[in-house]
């Protein structure tokens, strides 16, 4: 339903679905022989579909804008600002994304939370700069990504579904 | 941490801490036998001591308030304001504060979710007027109830924490 | 994959598809105008046809099956044959059902682990007996129904998935 | 309560509670200046005091011994002495574990889940062994270190709790 939405916000904020299809790529390669890109895009695309991951992007993408434009205010300002570790619901609400698509997908955030590969750091190292917060983005990105991947483990791009 | 703020940030949306303690006494006094308004009430203010606790309560009425003021457009904003049962990220929020307190939270969750007893009938229903928005809210409120329910149901206010 | 395995397993320890069925019917009429029987049971056929729906309920089963015939003892046996509010892994794995169906599975699920209606009940007295228990099944139960609700309450048997 | 209990059957699995605390070592150096080993082992025995955590200890390890001695059978058998990736109960019980302690939990058993150091990896390949299963073992083991590493997260083994 939002689908184009969600395409063109990620855009607006510097993630294209080639970087995260990229993720995808990288995540399953060692797990599934005859991988290709196309297959990755491809789960992108279905994850990206899903109505509650739309909900999860967009809300946490309005988070992340409200807190450059100073609409959210106060000490909540300065612990999304700063990306606190212990804030969480940057997190939550990217884990989300990952429940629907089971149990791999949220080991697979938690790899790439903590490593922050290709796409994923560079989000995140272009929050800290100081008109910009991406606390959310870097979770999301991180979440279609695991979430993609659950979904090719899962046997195909419509077994899980 | 943040106790006293978002005690203040419930009170200006209308919510008292003696609300959610009588709504943990109805919930629990079925089950705990010599149960007092008092236990409920300190169990409120053990849970709104966690920090995680605070995170979503700040998190979920900054985005009720970002709606009210127009700081959220598009179709998040109409997702969000008219409380659709399919947005999803308000139980998300709230479901982190049941988290930390087990499954008996979640359950209970579940239960005031659905009947919106006392206080979180009231806040739903005061978000229906058009410049009000308590999305967020009554889940926030629904969750903070079911937790201190369960702190309680684990056998006095110190075992589970 | 295993579908059949699960509505034997069910069969033999007591559970029906038109059990689930009816209560999801109870569940979702009020909120779905023209809803039917047939619908609700296709609902619960859907969901009893995803592989993580399996896995939880094999393992749930098993595991009671397990303390009724010994194979689990001490302590634990104790916690699971007595059905113990606070041993809560037998609402963890429920929980896994309803976790790709979406927050209202969640709440829904809370709704009848609370309240216990229809064959849910029936499981759960039938578990008191000293040479049954039926701690996970009433739980996996319940999650199956909640899960078939939310599947309707999004749209239609295919939205979601 | 069951504090000795879960110790002693680690150990009978092969798991020493100085295993754990070593991976919380490396788990946390990079971000805690001053960790000492000693304060790992002291965040480990904080976890395993937990109640929930412990359940979640003895069911799963009560489910790699049923499997182990055919008490569990038919196709469950297969697909937990297999350890097939797509079984998800397993990290379901783990992930109750790593719950009450937050996001940060979460994040540390996706990361090792997925890279198996120290004695998850051995552990892991001990349960490969024809009449040997440990399929839920390493997940509990690694969720233990991921709930340690948050607890000292939050700042001092008595902030979140």
């Amino acid at each position: 339903m939002y689908y184009d939405l969600v395409v063109k916000q990620f855009k607006e904020r510097g993630v294209e679905i080639e970087d995260i299809a990229n993720l995808v790529y990288e995540l399953q390669k060692a797990y599934v022989s005859y991988l290709t890109y196309e297959v990755c895009h491809e789960a992108v695309v279905g994850v990206l579909n899903k109505r509650e991951v739309q909900h999860a992007i967009m809300t946490g993408i309005a988070i992340d804008m409200a807190v450059e434009n100073d609409e959210i205010r106060g000490p909540l300002k300065e612990i999304i600002n700063r990306d606190e570790g212990l804030y969480g619901i940057d997190e939550i609400i990217a884990l989300s994304i990952c429940n629907v698509y089971g149990t791999i997908a949220l080991t697979n955030f938690g790899y790439v939370d903590k490593l922050k590969p290709g796409i994923i750091g560079k989000v995140d190292k272009a929050g800290k700069r100081l008109d910009k917060c991406n606390t959310f983005l870097d979770d999301l990105v991180g979440a279609v990504a695991a979430a993609a991947a659950s979904r090719i483990a899962h046997g195909g791009n419509n077994k899980i579904d």
